[in-house]
């Protein structure tokens, strides 16, 4: 057996080439290094869904298409503004995607034209509802989308209320190229298993959005991000807390793949632009990554994955911690869309089996009055 | 490829042992017809969770547990009331479970302990919440949860305002044990795919009720009681217009099923039960139903599956069609929370491969001006 389904094939897909050895990641054959130096998040969404480029009057009728879907019901709005200011913002967005799909007129569909169409609502509303969130719990005003805005700027217009530069949303936009899609990671994967009895795709979007949650997918960045705090509030060198950490055997978050053994493709490209971000602003971050990153690389023969350096490039940026995992959100959607669409399309149950470890059938069922107290951990603890 | 992953083992599991060529289910190693005929949905669920039958001490106070639990957030109930009431249940129950997370004391912690507390919520409050918004939507005023009576007589209590009558209260004990896990399937897989990034119960969940949605999972049992009320309302005889449905090559849902050759042992109890429900108010759907069953049977060599019976049950038990699927959810919770416990017990995370058949690598990055359109389904047609 493959304990969690390492190297076993799930699915046909022709939306993402990944070679681990090589350290080749590509987008409908297209290589990531490419993608992330000449194209945008629309063309690559485009590409993605579309299984192909977008002619020039193509990317301006499917850029247009996806600002005028910067459109969140009145309700959703209201939800954003019940839920208590303390809540994750990951919740928030699993809990109003989950919403939206009440008022979505496709709900119901799973055919092609429709799942593209809930495509550009979801990819939309995303970015939207996790930029309205942040300014709602910091007592803010919300601010109205500007159609005129690409997605990166957009989005950064709608979460600090002011128009952002180009090299703020041109380090963004690179961010969303970079993380759109990867094959069937987890949260895509998830995406996938739920499409795949044929409910919809806001149903496969929240539970996507669970998986993503999890500190072995999108929380890995937050925690590369805490262990910079970490150690800058120390006043610690960087290599010496790192070495401290490994002799203790800890986890350091950011390095390590599974399905890289050489260097994330993406991680060039984030550390490019940490580093060129931190040339403009503060190379604190930067510099501190940096350090770390040759240490574990000599040490342990780990590489940076695409989560170490994205931690400093947005904090550079000035975005709070919490929001780098729905950041990560904001862009994977075009991806889940891509799967989620391409399942139904040519659909098949998953429905794997279990290699089961439990007492020989057929166990007796013992009369009450006859049994002995076996349960391990029971009671449960009372909640801290 | 096995596609859909047939047949490959994903885990190991302790939980759930079955043979589909023999026609056996077992929780825990215990036979389901034992189970079903001796046990009940609180003894079947500390045997889920706890790996042996509880003590008549552990028994009293596990069920005592189980209904304190009943109590949901205002802030949820305030949700439940501001919804459209045309929502599908399953939307607003799976909103709603995602929104229960960020109020729950244990939220972050993925440790056996806090899992198990988790478990106790959210097996309660599912129950609560599928019988809370059906009365909502409907304008009645809201049941408070009765804490003497069992858990199926309390959700039948809280969803018709009126204490259960033995028979009733037997009847949906019995399917909620027979529904209580199947090892896993679509809905447990996706989530054990979620919590293997670690991410919390309330996400694993939230993603498995959008598959249990999905009209190849839970939704099934709703379809076969579309198909009934169809017939019933043309007048047609079942036989002939199955007849046709099978000439037409249209399928018939609640019959065949991916684990089992032989007949499903769950539908032996749910015939039963439909049978007796019957005699005792109007047997009219399961007299269709055999009929339909002994018919596929003979033509087509397939089996009834649990949705094809208990689409009758729930109906002569007075459940609205659109709950099928929600009560489903209601059973099923005990195993989810088995495998989310069972996962998070000894992790790793769940993250397989695809077999890539699109364009090869590397595919040019054509500019843009020298590209030829070459979007199948572009522009997307516009919402019906």
């Amino acid at each position: 057996m493959a304990k969690g389904l390492q190297d076993v094939i799930a699915n046909e897909s022709s939306i993402c080439f990944i070679d681990g050895a090589k350290g080749i990641l590509s987008y409908r054959g297209i290589d990531i290094h490419e993608l992330a130096q000449k194209s945008n998040f629309e063309e690559i969404t485009f590409l993605l869904w579309n299984a192909a480029l977008p002619t020039t009057a193509e990317l301006k009728d499917f850029s247009h298409q996806l600002a005028a879907a910067r459109q969140i019901p009145d309700d959703v709005i209201e939800f954003l503004r019940s839920v208590p200011k303390t809540a994750a913002p990951m919740e928030v967005l699993r809990t109003a995607v989950s919403l939206l799909s009440i008022y979505d007129p496709d709900e119901k569909s799973v055919f092609h034209t429709a799942n593209v169409r809930k495509s550009f609502r979801l990819t939309a509303q995303i970015a939207m509802i996790v930029a309205m969130f942040d300014r709602i719990r910091k007592g803010k005003e919300l601010i109205l989308p500007d159609t005129s805005l690409s997605h990166a700027a957009n989005f950064l217009w709608m979460l600090n209320g002011e128009k952002p530069s180009e090299t703020a949303t041109k380090a963004l936009d690179v961010a969303l190229i970079l993380h759109a899609d990867h094959e069937l990671n987890a949260s895509t994967f998830a995406a996938r298993v739920i499409a795949a009895t044929l409910s919809d795709m806001h149903s496969a979007i929240t539970g996507a959005i669970g998986a993503l949650k999890g500190p072995l997918h999108g929380g890995a960045n937050e925690a590369v991000m805490h262990l910079l705090y970490d150690i800058d509030k120390a006043g610690e060198d960087p290599v010496e807390h790192v070495k401290h950490m490994l002799e203790n055997k800890e986890k350091i978050s950011g390095f390590g793949h599974r399905v890289y053994t050489t260097e994330d493709p993406r991680a060039t490209h984030l550390r490019r632009m940490s580093e060129d971000l931190g040339k403009d602003a503060n190379p604190k971050w930067y510099e501190m990554s940096r350090k770390i990153e040759l240490f574990v690389k000599e040490e342990k023969k780990l590489n940076a994955n695409v989560d170490f350096y994205s931690a400093s490039t947005y904090t550079t940026l000035g975005i709070d911690i919490d929001l780098f995992t729905p950041i990560f959100a904001v862009s994977r959607i075009a991806g889940w869309c891509a799967h989620v669409i391409e399942q139904h399309d040519d659909n098949r149950l998953i429905r794997p089996r279990a290699d089961y470890t439990g007492p020989a059938y057929p166990a007796p069922y013992v009369e009450i009055k006859s049994r002995q107290s076996q349960a391990k951990e029971w009671p449960p603890k009372p909640s801290a």
